[in-house]
């Protein structure tokens, strides 16, 4: 076994402290990781302080997971010690599905596996994920880092909010002549806006906060508009292709709807704690338009994805903090007050 | 000019009277048409009643019309006098945008001219429907109706009720080794369920009323399911390519948002007075469903489905009705007493 150094919870409650665990030995194929960094997601909050249900205790969250390998399982021809590599949300699924024959495994249809909060495929136990400094994970779920080792860092959220952008630009085709819109300019938002411009779209971020106009430019926004200016939201009026809605808080789609063309879609990646306010079919009957849902990504697309960002030089724009400040991060993303997404040094994760 | 009998009301709290008015001479590319029956759709019901805001009065409704030609313009070449032809709920539109180049002219990105309710293209003067025993229309709106004479009646509710499921069900691409569900067994869901079985696909029929799961299985589902019966919703989980929904009053969205497989879609083709209940969004993103929404449809579909209604010998169910009757139907159409359309026989217009 594995002596893994961790930070954990033990319940809703709870604040984050060292936790020591064993990670199992390589299988046959398995990789086994050093983690040097892992992003901080939402997704971890919700999970850590029990606000989803269906949290099991002690709580390892993490999913955006880059690091070294160190060993392989005697089948695993992809990947040898010192390479770079990520983990993103998952680490199994059933690989024998539908969902899963597509490289869609965050459908499988017989429940993938989380990197955190398990239930692991075979005996259903808790899964410990990326707060940590090791991971062993089976190969089909490894994906390659090909970026600079300096960049590592501002790698590991492409594996969460950066597939969980990009699998839909992909999947409702955004390219060259594609009008796009991102709503929200946070740890999703702001990723969507880097690939759907180099993805070659005219992109249009949505923000409430006019002070964010100017990072949204910096980001690679051709314009930015204001939500909550009515004059400036009709003056795009039925001309979007797809906007990618990246806000959980609950609010007005009907506004964004209004603005799709004949066939656009609204594509939602976040899911608010109460509904949004009811949408109005109108807006969908009159001009075809669709409302969609997106969960993260495959794993082929989510090498797709790593590579394409490798290629153009994509990272997240992040801010690291040590193991120790993750409560303190927490309750800074509460406020949206990070630009624009955590990343913990996982060297600081023994120094408790 | 041509002297027209109709039917019409001054105001929302009018009742129906007769109401005589001109209509124009053909001009070259015009087609005269004696209408013989007009079907009575909802929309009817709220526009001559002011439900939905901006009716301009008198109203003289009416868009399920079939009839014969009487006298055609000196351009026009698809139609001769005698043939029998339909026009839907459009007469007019740009004729020049994207949509319209598409044939999807209920998408008129300039507004198409309804059949009733105008307002017209050049002057946006009223429209004048299809309560009525004369119109006189574009070449480009009038349809060929191949069905046999004597069926003439039943064909009416195609134009209406037909194309508004027909043009969905193509849009999604139903067809054999697809399943599909139909929300609601009225005008448009009994139309839904005819068109998707002959379609080829596996059609569950969804009625709140026990009551109603022969009437479906004699219209052509292959399975019903009684909405309110949890048991027989869950057992369908995840498993439909497309529903859909033609039900107007208000309902939970998400217990048939669950229903659909991963890229399915249920699309709404009623507008609820009051907004249906919000629908929750880890419904859509978890297996990246769609609700969309659809308007009618083009007239080059509205062609398309009314040659296969005519070759796989699919009409409405009707029941006939005088143009005096036609307050009492409204009355019967609100308790849902009909199977499954009204359609007034024209030669009773003048008896008054």
């Amino acid at each position: 076994m594995i002596a893994t150094n961790g930070y954990a919870v033990d319940s809703p409650e709870d604040r984050f402290h060292p936790f020591r665990f064993e990670r199992r030995e390589p299988a046959a194929n398995d990789v086994a990781i050093a983690i040097l960094y892992c992003g901080v997601c939402h997704s971890d909050l919700h999970t850590a302080r029990g606000e989803w249900g269906g949290t099991r205790y002690p709580c390892v969250p993490g999913h955006e997971i880059v690091g070294e390998v160190t060993a392989v399982g005697e089948s695993v021809t992809r990947f040898a010690p010192g390479e770079l590599v990520g983990v993103g949300c998952m680490v199994d699924s059933c690989q024998r599905c539908g969902a899963c024959a597509e490289g869609l495994e965050q459908y499988c249809e017989n429940g993938m596996t989380g990197t955190y909060n398990g239930p692991t495929q075979d005996t259903g136990d808790n899964t410990y994920g990326g707060y940590s400094d090791r991971i062993v994970v089976r190969e089909e779920f490894v994906c390659k880092v090909r970026h600079d080792r300096e960049q590592l860092a501002a790698v590991g959220p492409l594996l969460c909010a950066g597939i969980t952008t990009w699998s839909p630009l992909r999947h409702w085709n955004v390219g060259p002549g594609k009008k796009v819109g991102v709503a929200g300019i946070g740890g999703l938002g702001h990723m969507g806006i880097k690939l759907a411009r180099a993805l070659g779209a005219h992109v249009v971020a949505f923000t409430t906060s006019p002070g964010k106009k100017d990072d949204a430019l910096a980001l690679g926004a051709h314009e930015v508009v204001v939500s909550r200016e009515k004059g400036e939201m009709k003056a795009h009026a039925s001309s979007f292709d797809l906007i990618l809605n990246t806000v959980a808080a609950p609010h007005n789609l009907d506004s964004y709807l209004a603005l799709l063309k004949r066939d656009g879609a609204m594509v939602m990646v976040g899911v608010p704690a109460e509904p949004h306010p009811s949408p109005a079919v109108v807006h969908l009957i009159m001009k075809r338009r669709t409302l969609a849902g997106s969960l993260i990504g495959g794993i082929p697309e989510t090498q797709e994805m790593l590579d394409f960002c490798a290629e153009h030089g994509i990272v997240a724009d992040i801010e690291m903090i040590a193991m120790r400040d993750i409560d303190a991060a927490y309750d800074r993303m509460l406020k949206s007050d990070v630009k624009y997404r955590f990343v913990i040094d996982m060297a600081t994760i023994a120094e408790g």
